[in-house]
């Protein structure tokens, strides 16, 4: 009775490109929707394209659960929230010891923490999945990041390694963790991609409104800038926008899209995490809050007929300079995204694989790179916590960030707003900064508060002798 | 037998000086403290103020709740978290219908909120205030706001508002809204004042690095800003700190205090809620990582060993640039702070008054300043939510932005880290945007997760068509 290597339930364009990429990787799998007649549909198209034979529909929940051979894994992918919740709920009755739930949708971390806890009680697995790589990567490979117990991984390990996305034959998919492991780092995925695009859309204002290049040209500068280190499916499509040509006018489709970024809430998850763990992630909050700003299109317009239009002066830098910028901005976003996984791994006790992270960020997902194949190998020599102290990241941006100054300095005497690349290269001076200003602040915080400093030549808290400012 | 006004539990330092004013203001106050020792102190310290006859001290929990006038306000003064929690359940026995609990600790708002809505299920009114002014301001005058239920705020009014600082005769002290607001207002306070020292740590830097300024030097520098427009506390209490000599060598204090700052958590809370409410706070982000990389001082060191020490070049630059410089960070933070002020309003229906916050934050509280007395008579003109369109503080910033533009890339050529300056001029230079670059991150959105765009030109969500960069 029990014919199926894998259930999935939730098939919509996500859960239905999952299981198809499922079968044709030889697995038989069980599927189930709530909705009867998606079922159907999604039979018409496995036939379509020849997989029908590895897929066992079933329409009655208990039956779909009794298809799949034990210890089960079954897929969830339903929309995240109170909708999986709900789904455990019905599952539960009906699972048994040492079954496993996947729930691969885009959960909060701590849900998935949640949710792991709550199944442990009960003797079931529970494993929390980031799925990059939107509906492409689901039917052609994503890439996979998982948390959860390590047992019922390595029962799904074989077909989550073989649907994912593969980097020079090695797939990208692994497992990083207990609890919400998974699904944290892909939140971190999603901060770093917020980063990554933002930075983009910053250069691509410098050469519209600093070098006075039109679409078509930027557009081959980002296609130039593929071949190089920036090397990217980010960098590669931005070729692909910006060339893009609107078919009713004729005109670059680019310069008819309205300026309002939208946002589904993963950033500003990266941005709260990073908060609560106290460490600075002051690119990504860059990222998250240019889009916040672009959306109040209104308010802009307004505060540009205020203050006038930006004098957009001719900016005196290079191209070179400016993918040379782009490099260190990123290189500092992903050093923030990287102190965030490693101050978590601490927290939470995960033991993440930095390197391993990395790795299977290589393909398959939104942030693919060249870059990332330099991380995942100079992680792996060990050592650093910080990206910027890796010895290979330290060469590169030991000439990139004064690039980086460059365009930041004419961003700022050209009225450009480069609110990530900014903040990218005031976290590098702060940070490499041995002797900062704080000593200030904390002469003021005793002041103000008698909060107490260190003498740099002795032990011990200190108070200084602060004059009254009563009645001033 | 009740012949006390107002109770107070809870006599540490802050709650002492609480204790006092209100002595002083010729209410009687009956006090408590769960270790008895400290109320002969607390007595014995009344004695010597002459404040004694004013003083009702009940070692017993049940003989201090009746030695206080019906309907009761009790002022707790404990430890935030859970002894404030211990502290109510120990005291609800003994209220009566209409009794308020006055909790003036530091607790985060959603504490508040949920400790408003229990107690008013048992008909008792719970008043979360904000006291803003350390131990100096609690014993002569704080700054202080009120959240909760108005009918208990309004039988505590008068004595709340003549203990706290004035302004111009005016009480630095209202009430705000319901709930949580009080506790809301102070969290933005501290959020609002971690960005002033931080501006005023890295004008200082500039000062120091970039102009080769000794502290004695710098505190006649900070001494002049205090007689012009940035008048206020912080910039008084810089002036002393930078003068202050270390007495056993000699030196300027400042030169000898570890660059490593404490924080005690509430910019943190200001930096959540502003990204739970998705309101761009990033000069308040900036500060709060400023000190969090501040604190990583081993890992500064190293960082400067690897990359070199920054150049220092001296920056070509201008006092008055800095001052000006200053000023437009100044109003850049102000403007995100209350931004986040208006859209909790909002969220949680409370109403809240920005003109009044910024009279009642204009004496008694750390951020006190001739600045927040323009943005009040400015905001009780009505009109602009954010700062940067109220009329006339655009005329300040028309000129103050060229001064940010230059400090800022100054900062950048020079190598001295900016990271709340450049994170106001990047903000300031988005906002003013009518035209941005989110066109192009529209465009990258809908090409990988066909999230759809809008054009400029017609109605309704389009999608582009996009080539396959699959097997690339």
């Amino acid at each position: 009775m029990a014919s199926a290597d894998i259930g999935l339930i939730g098939l919509a364009v996500m859960g239905s490109n999952l299981a198809l990429n499922i079968a044709e990787n030889g697995y038989t799998i069980a599927v189930h929707n709530r909705t009867a007649s998606k079922i159907d549909d999604f039979v018409a198209m496995a036939k379509q394209q020849g997989l029908d034979q590895k897929v066992v529909p079933e329409a009655d929940l208990v039956q779909f659960i009794q298809a799949v051979k034990r210890p089960r894994s079954i897929i969830i992918m339903v929309k995240a929230g109170k909708p999986v919740d709900e789904m455990i709920e019905q599952l539960l009755p009906h699972l048994e010891a040492g079954d496993a739930i996947l729930e691969c949708g885009n959960s909060l971390y701590t849900d998935s923490q949640r949710r792991y806890e709550y199944l442990k009680s009960k003797n079931i697995g529970f494993l929390g999945i980031g799925v990059s790589g939107g509906e492409e990567g689901a039917r052609h490979g994503p890439s996979i990041m998982v948390g959860g117990p390590e047992q019922q991984w390595k029962n799904a390990q074989p077909i989550l390694e073989a649907i994912s996305a593969k980097f020079n034959g090695e797939p990208c998919c692994a497992y990083l963790g207990e609890g919400g492991a998974g699904h944290f780092v892909k939140m971190i995925h999603n901060g770093i991609e917020y980063g990554d695009m933002q930075m983009i859309a910053e250069t691509y204002g410098v050469m519209r409104d600093g070098l006075g290049m039109n679409p078509a040209a930027a557009a081959k500068v980002f296609k130039d800038w593929n071949q190089g280190p920036l090397n990217s499916y980010l960098i590669e499509i931005t070729g692909y926008v910006l060339e893009a040509i609107e078919p009713r006018t004729g005109k670059p489709l680019v310069e008819l899209i309205l300026d309002k970024a939208g946002q589904k809430g993963t950033g500003t998850w990266t941005a709260i995490a990073a908060q609560q763990l106290a460490v600075p992630a002051t690119a990504i909050e860059g990222a998250v809050a240019a889009r916040s700003i672009s959306s109040r299109k209104e308010e802009r317009v307004a505060a540009e007929a205020a203050y006038g239009k930006p004098s957009a002066g001719k900016a005196d830098v290079s191209l070179d300079d400016l993918e040379q910028a782009l490099l260190a901005g990123k290189i500092v976003s992903y050093a923030q995204g990287f102190a965030v996984l490693s101050k978590a791994s601490e927290e939470f006790g995960w033991n993440l694989p930095l390197a391993t992270i990395a790795k299977i960020w290589r393909a398959g997902c939104i942030i693919r790179s060249r870059f990332l194949d330099q991380m995942s190998a100079a992680y792996a020599k060990g050592g650093a916590t910080n990206l910027l102290m890796v010895p290979d990241f330290v060469t590169i941006m030991q000439d990139a960030h004064k690039s980086l100054r460059k365009i930041v300095a004419a961003g700022a005497i050209g009225e450009f707003p480069l609110i990530c690349l900014s903040a990218s290269l005031a976290y590098f001076d702060s940070y490499r900064q041995a002797q900062g200003t704080a000593n200030l602040t904390q002469g003021q915080r005793d002041f103000f508060g008698a909060h107490g400093f260190i003498l740099t030549d002795r032990e011990g808290e200190q108070h200084g002798k602060w004059p009254s400012t009563l009645g001033k």
